[in-house]
């Protein structure tokens, strides 16, 4: 039997199946294979990549030498270009804009052989501190309404590079459909209740332990309740907190901790699964100020972890809903054992 | 150069990359490799599958056996199931109910070794027909709100039958979440205008030719401008329509006929690659008559063709958008070359 669950932040409903033969049987994906050889992300080939734009490095060592521990570079194939201007227009009836951002490659690390997950807190909080630098400075520039930072981890996961460990982030001159549709969500909601949606749902995940994943002082990981894809999780933030760049440096330090747990969880229960990562951060909001007035009260920002282990096809893309054959509290119990 | 451009009917931001350098090379994907070997879809195997619902048969001949041309079974693997209640309910702040819904398998062919645009004409009319008899027949269940109409073609497109020509339909409790934001978009254009959005898109893109890839009488193929997928398509009826079910008899041999056209165009310029289809068709509306009340005269119903030849990554998860490294412009020519 399945079960047709409501994603409550998206409003957005998933078939889960709750049939426990068919949940682990049905996943297939192509493991996570890292190349052996070293690529121009690795320490030493500094100068195969564009200049660096941010670093976190030794004291002392020179940009675009070695000595760095997280290091941030134009992407060489860039989706969006950082030069010239929007240029916002009509062709009949059609809107469109010069494709103006930017795209970035955060390099996690600077050995090819480490995945994040087999990363130390301490360099996993570096990355962290690598893309809260990175959004504050793109916020400076006024064409750019939201920082979108992903993760491609394995080939069925979009990843087409060498295997070496990289994020990636991407300015946009408009806010993501998925941020605005969980804003209005959140912003109808706290019109009614002058409560945040997600501290309510949160404290109730909390109390409940079924979908619970790990948690710490400072975050929580829970297996959304109408996960999209088989073993999702979310990371959220315990404190109310719209804003990413405001975590403060302690509680940075425990999101890495956190999610290198969760991560090597993942890694175990499934085998070296492909995965994506999403920050759900709140847009910089110049242009709609006065529309999402209280977003700093009801919105709180947090990170999808997505495995890529069950195709998507036919169904989602006409329907826009999804199907998951295991169901959030199964892989709760199996990432929790592991 | 990229351009972002926002789908008009969805209202969707994609990137479509316009340098002509990038497009073909981009292109990732594993071909449509059928099996030899015959499955339990193939004629004279009838008694493999669940007997039948509906079948388009030789006169005289018996159902579940041989002698038919299209015929629809029960799936053996079923997502939702028919039996039981919806009993709608939440679990504290979630919103959950049963599995409840339809989920039919329509084999399209009798003979293993044929794919949809390897099938005359007249074949695909009568799996067209036999499209309209089950939505017809599902609309009766008070419990249903919609008919999802899909197809996987191919490994990369979710597919993971024997490879024998399939196309699914779910019948849903809830709308499709895709279905309601364009219902949504085309009602607040008619109110303001008393004309269909589809209508004066379609006159344009006549008009326009760049992204024209066939048509005739009664239907039209487009790459639309915002395509979220490498050379995707749409079919749209010429003249305004919200329900596919009342094609009349002509128009379904027409629409068969350039269907099984554009298809063979897009097998001949990628090399057999996998595809989605996606009938986007009106809902069932019982219970939000008074919302969407003009949508007989606002809503245009199409076909969506995907091809899954470049993956679906985390920028898309994370955002909601697309990346598109082949323009539209450049697929329609390509294809209209075949």
């Amino acid at each position: 039997m399945s079960e047709m669950r409501n994603d409550i932040f998206a409003n957005r409903w998933v078939i889960v199946e709750m049939t426990p033969a068919v949940e682990m049987s049905a996943l297939r994906f192509r493991r996570f294979a890292p190349l052996a050889a070293g690529c121009q992300f690795c320490e030493h080939h500094e100068d195969e990549t564009p200049p660096e734009i941010f670093a976190i490095r030794k004291p002392g060592s020179p940009a675009n030498g070695p000595g760095w521990s997280v290091r941030v570079v134009p992407s060489a194939r860039p989706r969006l270009r950082v030069e010239g201007g929007l240029d916002r227009r009509a062709e009949g009836f059609h809107d469109l804009m010069n494709g103006i951002g930017a795209h970035e490659v955060i390099i996690e690390t600077p050995r090819h052989d480490q995945s994040l997950h087999q990363m130390e807190a301490a360099e996993i909080a570096n990355l962290l501190r690598a893309c809260v630098a990175r959004i504050l400075d793109l916020r400076k520039d006024e064409r750019m309404r939201y920082a979108l930072i992903f993760k491609n981890h394995g080939e069925d996961a979009g990843a087409h590079t060498t295997g070496h460990s990289i994020s990636q982030l991407m300015a946009l001159p408009v806010t993501p459909r998925s941020i605005t549709s969980k804003l209005n969500v959140a912003r109808d909601y706290y019109a009614a209740k002058e409560r945040c949606i997600y501290c309510d749902v949160l404290r109730q995940e909390l109390k409940d332990q079924r979908r619970l994943v790990g948690e710490n002082a400072d975050f929580v990981a829970i297996a959304p309740f109408a996960s999209r894809f088989p073993f999702e999780m979310a990371i959220f933030p315990k404190h109310h907190s719209s804003d990413f760049s405001r975590t403060p440096p302690e509680a940075i330090d425990n999101l890495a901790r956190l999610l290198r747990e969760v991560l090597g969880r993942l890694d175990r229960a499934l085998g070296s699964p492909p995965y994506n990562l999403a920050l759900q951060d709140s847009p910089r909001l110049r242009r709609k100020a006065g529309y999402w007035a209280t977003i700093e009260q009801d919105f709180h920002w947090h990170l999808e972890i997505l495995p890529q282990v069950f195709p998507t096809e036919g169904f989602e893309w006409a329907s826009g809903f999804y199907y998951n054959p295991v169901s959030p509290e199964a892989a709760a119990k199996c990432l929790s054992d592991q």
